[in-house]
């Protein structure tokens, strides 16, 4: 089942320990502090407890959100690679 | 229905005034670049349409996910006040 996890922690090498684990689990990288992927409810809960044992008392606040298939193919993205800034000039 | 909007968008500006239509929209900031909020299917698209409004054609990029009542309910979180360290002190 497809998960996103978004966090927002201030301690640089915890944070960067979050990162690590959520690409130990075959997630991928969205943005600096948000992850996506294809993960069984066992191993969400699973990744959510290394989390909370990286992070300890420190101040921080994670979220994995679970989304179905569904919801999951009925997403929208925006893309645009750095390129694409320059093949605009010419529209302004 | 409960929306995710995560977005990596590098031109400060951009990324500003992306924030702002999204809490124009009544989303809530969950981190630096993301918001979560309710949102009926085409107010989703209409903010999407904004937002690739605002970023024209420069280089990022925006996901809005979908998330039915029931994912949105199975959601674990993971929230500790910058106050939680100091009183996680004698724990060591």
């Amino acid at each position: 089942m497809q998960c996103l996890v978004v966090y927002d922690i201030v301690d640089d090498n915890r944070r960067n320990k979050i990162a690590d684990v959520c690409m130990d689990y075959g997630l991928d990288r969205i943005q600096y502090s948000a992850f996506a992927g294809d993960l069984a409810p066992t191993h969400q809960e699973e990744l959510m407890l290394k989390i909370a044992a990286i992070l300890g008392k420190r101040p921080g606040k994670v979220q994995l959100v679970p989304v179905c298939e569904k919801d999951w193919n009925a997403r929208r993205v925006i893309e645009q690679a750095e390129s694409a800034s320059k093949e605009g000039t010419d529209a302004g």
